[in-house]
């Protein structure tokens, strides 16, 4: 991959900011920006073909890999952002925490007990995940201005979650019988998760992301009560965090997004996490979604991953939906503070081309030609 | 167990109908009634005794099992209401696929095609699931009046998906790819699965059930567009089905219940269903589903099941706090249209004692004293 001799720049002076950037801080744009989450990843031969050579751990510990694999969807799809390769679970290992996926994350030990989280570190991003930071400014300079580049981290509690339980659950037994039966343990390990997500996140931005996005993809199995009480708090702390990095970076108006899934029961509390933009997933529309947050957010959603499994009319129909909910489509171009993407990550058996004939559908149903 | 020559009735006459029965009514009561989903199950050290000398199948098929089985957390925990001790998938043998619990689900062959649901049937309750109103019989003078019996059925877009999956799954994609891909197919499916529901939980009815539960645990897979077009038409047939069956047996007044799990983002939509009673999972509170779903119909949950593995104090917390979303407590009384219960299936881990806490403490905050 060529080098090239420019330190990585957040905006260069006299050109517009991306798509992408704008549309997150709600400014008026040309036409919906999208793109897709897990958009590198297994649906595409040419990810399977560089994962028949390199397991899933070196392919995110490997600057160049991550490179190579973050810009796979970007040249197939022409997606309007790219978001860096890796896991959520990279910052375990620096937190004394191994982990392998065999295919699913499987944690080397549990935290479950006051003794388990004090023996927990705040690692130091550069030093037990420099592999990020490099492969992010190695990504700036191959995308050259191109598109925007996403950093990303697990939110708080999404993080504890997967230290209590050790690995993949449906029913979170072991960390809800922390929560609600050792509630000063678990508001502990939250706070180390919450210093470890920030100082993360933080490098990423510091590294030259130009985004920074939170997963809370666990946040969905708690209720209002607990989510305003001890999940979005920390999420808040992140944010705030995240933020004075990317001031002190000369980015004041760096955009944050928050996604949570199955968070249509409690998403007007998302507001007081201060990010920009909330990530909604496909259980409600972007219209009552829209009517819960009000205005001044910006919404990033929502289409089921299963509708590109799909028939292609399905599948046009359906992104047609999406954009009139959230306020746009043909005759009145892209809705203000929309971001198209799917309502969760894409699926392992999505047909490519599917997700081509998404892409380009988004452009054409908002596109004001002029 | 004792025999009785009494016939099963539904009320009688000059005998106020049962507390649930009227709460399901959205009448006056004189407190709050309770029972918790999988009430009967795992987490009861006697129902553990009795499962190491019959396999589930078996506790399912044999009615002098089943009853006992859902009599035990009626005698431990005083709950307000039984409910059959069975599982949604046993008519599934009756329409041509086998099924085996290993522990979960198994189907023996998945249904995909145009011709795999030309080839289903719609079983005879009598003759496929004749045990199951054996049971209901047996309860009904086992219960001799003390607490109503619930009948319950999977609903059909549960059933269909399980058809299509064959087993649990996480993300659905063989029923998307259907659903999505060959809708007219997808279609029949369901209407297979709405006749057979139909019969089956109609024919609970006519055994003597006082009350009809439909479990649509896989809606919340869905989006509102989908669930408005496809999911709660065809729950509203089997509810009019019911409802008829009712009527013949004399009872037109007899509640329906229906419970999806991750609806909050359409919940207002189930009105459309007809039922008398919505089941809310815990991922919103029951003050902002009662603003989604407007007066006239009851509320039926919705505390975390993961709560019940926690500290009693917080247990009677949260139990306080459902009850004052609801709209009762202490100096209120029971709130008009609520019946108490978990949001989803009590978990396996749960100390009984939590259970019974629960139960003496719904009875404590909301009993009106004289």
């Amino acid at each position: 991959m060529p080098e090239s001799s420019v330190a990585p720049q957040h905006t260069k002076p006299g050109v517009a900011d991306p798509l992408f950037v704008r549309a997150c801080r709600s400014e008026a744009i040309e036409r919906t920006p999208i793109w897709i989450m897990r958009q590198a990843g297994r649906y595409l031969p040419e990810y399977r073909a560089l994962r028949e050579r390199y397991d899933f751990l070196t392919s995110c510990r490997t600057p160049e890999l991550a490179c190579e694999i973050t810009l796979q969807p970007v040249r197939r799809l022409g997606v309007d952002a790219a978001i860096l390769f890796s896991d959520i679970l990279v910052p375990l290992p620096g937190m004394g925490v191994d982990v392998a996926f065999n295919p699913g994350p499987q944690l080397a030990r549990t935290i479950r007990s006051a003794d388990d989280v004090r023996r927990l570190r705040v690692p130091d991003p550069a030093e037990s995940t420099g592999y990020v930071l490099d492969a992010i400014r190695l990504l700036r300079r191959e995308l050259a201005g191109t598109v925007p580049l996403i950093g990303f981290a697990g939110a708080p509690l999404t993080m504890a979650a997967y230290l209590v339980e050790g690995g993949a659950t449906k029913s979170f037994e072991a960390f809800k019988r922390l929560l609600f039966g050792a509630p000063a343990t678990a508001e502990a390990l939250l706070r180390v998760c919450t210093e470890t997500v920030a100082a993360y996140l933080s490098a990423q931005v510091e590294a030259g992301a130009q985004a920074a996005m939170l997963f809370d993809t666990w946040a969905g199995q708690f209720g209002p009560r607990d989510v305003e009480a001890t999940v979005l708090p920390r999420v808040r702390d992140v944010v705030d965090a995240v933020r004075r990095a990317a001031v002190a970076r000369g980015v004041p108006d760096l955009p944050i997004i928050y996604y949570a899934g199955e968070a249509a029961g409690w998403l007007s509390a998302c507001r007081t996490t201060g990010a920009d933009v909330i990530g909604v997933d496909w259980r409600i529309g972007l219209d009552a979604a829209r009517a819960s947050l009000g205005e001044g957010v910006a919404l990033q959603g929502n289409l089921d991953p299963g509708i590109l499994l799909g028939e292609p009319t399905i599948i046009r129909r359906e992104a047609a939906r999406v954009i009139a909910e959230a306020g746009g489509g043909p005759g009145r171009g892209p809705a203000r503070g929309h971001i198209f993407n799917l309502g969760h990550g894409i699926l392992p058996s999505t047909p490519p081309d599917h997700a081509k004939l998404l892409v380009d559908t988004v452009r054409e149903l908002t596109e004001v030609t002029r």
